[in-house]
Order: structure tokens, then C-alpha cells, then sequence
């Protein structure tokens, strides 16, 4: 049986052994479920940059540029991070740039696995079904906070782990956690994470209403996939 | 109001300003309940070391050689890492030098805090009591498995954070995770354990007599303190 494993922190990605995995990355608030909905909603691809330059660099070649740095937009890009300016119908069939605090890092970190895909509560029933139809370890990649462990990530991981745990093995101890975690908070996800650290830090700027989208299941049935550095849809 | 946070793997320590705090080092299997065992039994002091030769070589300044790694006792050492080992009479009075596969590591790694103390469930109430009378900043530093997050030391920090959170700003999600996880195991640590990757671990080596002990709650009233390199019983 497949091994599926969660690691709660872009830090701790040296300890995963990636070669032979298919990793899920996790960036709940906001980046990961920012790529949902643009891939669902017609964009057809986004570059993850790490850096801010970078990014912006990439409006020469055609690039839509979106960026954040600690919950907010930067000045000069065309969009922000969150998941309603993806939604936006001019957007269809353009090729986005985007940077974010935690997201875009954790994706770059995680090239060396076989398989680079984006996961989010938006789109958790088609990551489920993909990786139940493969053949591959799992590990899910949280992005965190700036290195530090988020319950956001965390129960995401923990909600597709307990979905998997008759066909995979959950058996390291971080994957249990994040199991029980997410069964304790199933029933509001909402209101667990009110006394959690990012929520607080992003109410702080009035984006709530982003908060909530963010933590509705199953909005979009696509598989973000990083295909020569670029995430775009699943080639069914 | 003091902050408390969890570092729930020394890989994440360096995210965390240990200056103006006291650390709390945990290795519930079995670092620092040999620590607390030991102390509580009339040892004068363990001397934390981080490689195998220099401990040993310990020896010869008067040092009994306390050493584990992957769980086992070290050939060449007088004692291996069960805390029953450090209940002999004949080691009262005695200095150990002592080296794990991840507590004295940790507790190494810490060293750079304004004060640094063992902590086990075997002396937890001893832990808050002291903690809850002094008005530095704590860090709970779980010592996990070779990076890896583990749950035993997880609940610790979670039990330990649950009893200061009305004394202490528990609001890192890491710690609000940690107590989440402790209120759902603590009518039974024991059998949460059964399934977690250290637990199974050691139970292969036929040490379950320890890890029942290592679960049990306030067996001494001692709080192992940091001091020259070496810890010893907190002066009153």
C-alpha cells in the first residue's frame, strides 16, 4: 500500500523523501485556493514565482502579474490574492505570474517530487479521486506561516487524509494529527479557525468574506498540475 | 500577559526568539522522563551530550555513561535510556552523562533561552507550578523523532499549554493545535499512542513497561533545571 504523509511546514521538507511521491500542496489561505478558482474558472495558467521582481519582470512576456506580501496586494501588480479577482471573465485564457508570503514558495520547494499538484477545499474531491486513482506515495506540502505551522493546512491535510486512510498508510504521526484535528473541526471549519493565528491576522484586513469562500468543499472539479513550472489544468 | 508557544520539532527552532523565555524540552519517550526519574531519585546531575564518543569519553572524569540511539542501549555504556535504569540505589549522588537519539539534542539546541528545564508528565505539575510563578515567556520545545513531528510529545506541550492558557497568550496555532490534541487523548494516552509511529517503534523492542511509565502523571515534584551544561534539581 502507497504511503500518504503530511508535512505540517515547508521547513521540515527536507526530512520527505519526494522522489516517488506525488506532493499536494496546501496554501488554504489563500494561494492554493486563489489557483483553484483561476484554473476553474478559465485561466489557463499560473506561474509561481518567489520573488516579488521576478514576478513583476514576467508582465514583458505576456504575464498577468498577481502578488501578496503578508496578507496584501502589492503595488504594481494587477491583482491580489484574493480568490474573487481570479474570477474575473477577461482573465479567461490568460497566463498569470503570481507571489505570494508562504504558497508560492512551498510549491518551488516541492519541484523534486514526481508530481507537483494544488490542493484546496475548493477542488478537495477531485484531488481525492486523482490520487486514489494513482499509483504513488503522497505528501502533502502545508505552507504554513513564514515557516511556522497553521491549523488551516493542517486540517485541510487532515481531511484528505482521512478520506485516503483505507487505501494509503497514514501511520506517521503528524498524518494523525491532522486527522483528529480535522474531525474535531469538521463541523465549522469556520468557526475553529477563529481563534487561529492567520485568521486573526487576516480579519484584521477585512477579508472574511475571502476567509468563508475559502472553506466551502468542492466548488470546482479541477487538478492544478505544475507542468514546466507552470500550474495548468490536468490533461484528462 | 506572557506568551507561551510550541516548537513541536527542533528542525522549527530557529523560527523562535528564545531570548526572554524559558525553555521546556520534552522527550516523553524517553529523554526527559529518565531526566525527571533520575533527578527525582536522588541523581545530582545529567550532563546532556550530543555525540556518542564524547559522552562516553565522560568516564574518565567520573561520569556514569548513560546512551541511546534508535531506541536501544549503546554497547560500551553503563545505562541505556529506560527510566527503571535510573531508580538504582547505588546511583544516588552520582553525575551521568547521558546522550539520545533526540532529547539531549533538543535540549542542546535550547541552550540559548534565558533558562532551560526538563519537562515530563511524570513532574508536569511541578513544570506549571514553576512556570506559572515566574514571568518569563515559555517555549515548549518537543524534541520529536530525528525532525520528525511526533504526537507523545505533542500532548505534552498540549497539556502543559492547556493548564497555563488562562496565565499565558496560547494563541500560535501550533499550541492551539497541541491542546486540541491533548483534550482528545487525555482519558487515555496510553491507547491515542497505539497508533503512533513511536509507540510502535519501541513497542517492537519490548518496552511497553517504560512507555506505560513515561505516561504516568506527577510521580515526582522536581524540576530539572539547566545549569553549567549540566541539569540538576532547581535550588529552592
Amino acid at each position: 500500500m502507497p504511503s500518504l504523509k503530511v508535512c505540517l511546514s515547508p521547513n521540515l521538507i527536507n526530512l520527505f523523501e519526494l522522489k516517488g511521491n506525488t506532493v499536494v500542496v496546501v496554501d488554504i489561505l489563500r494561494a492554493t485556493s486563489c489557483i483553484t478558482t483561476a484554473l476553474g474558472c478559465g485561466i489557463k495558467s499560473i506561474k509561481p514565482v518567489s520573488n516579488l521582481e521576478e514576478c513583476l519582470a514576467l508582465s514583458n512576456e505576456g504575464y498577468i502579474t498577481a502578488g501578496e506580501r503578508n496578507g496584501k496586494k502589492v503595488d504594481g501588480f494587477d491583482l491580489g490574492n484574493s480568490p474573487f479577482g481570479f474570477m474575473d471573465e477577461k482573465l479567461q485564457g490568460k497566463k498569470i505570474a503570481f507571489t505570494t508570503t508562504n504558497g508560492t514558495q512551498a510549491i518551488n520547494l516541492s519541484e523534486r517530487a514526481d508530481l507537483v499538484i494544488a490542493g484546496s477545499f475548493l477542488n478537495i474531491a477531485a484531488i481525492k479521486d486523482f490520487l486514489y486513482n494513482q499509483a504513488s506515495h503522497v505528501t502533502i506540502v502545508c505552507a504554513g506561516w513564514k515557516g511556522m505551522i497553521n491549523l488551516e493546512d493542517t486540517l485541510f491535510a487532515g481531511a484528505l487524509a482521512d478520506e485516503l486512510s483505507n487505501d494509503f498508510n497514514v501511520d506517521e504521526d503528524a498524518t494523525l494529527a491532522s486527522i483528529y484535528l480535522f474531525r474535531k473541526a469538521q463541523n465549522n471549519l469556520f468557526k475553529f479557525l477563529q481563534n487561529s493565528s492567520h485568521f486573526n491576522r487576516l480579519s484584521k484586513l477585512n477579508i472574511v468574506d475571502d476567509i468563508k469562500y475559502c472553506l466551502k468543499f468542492n466548488e470546482f472539479e479541477v487538478v492544478p498540475v505544475l507542468k514546466n513550472s507552470e500550474l495548468v489544468l490536468l490533461e484528462s
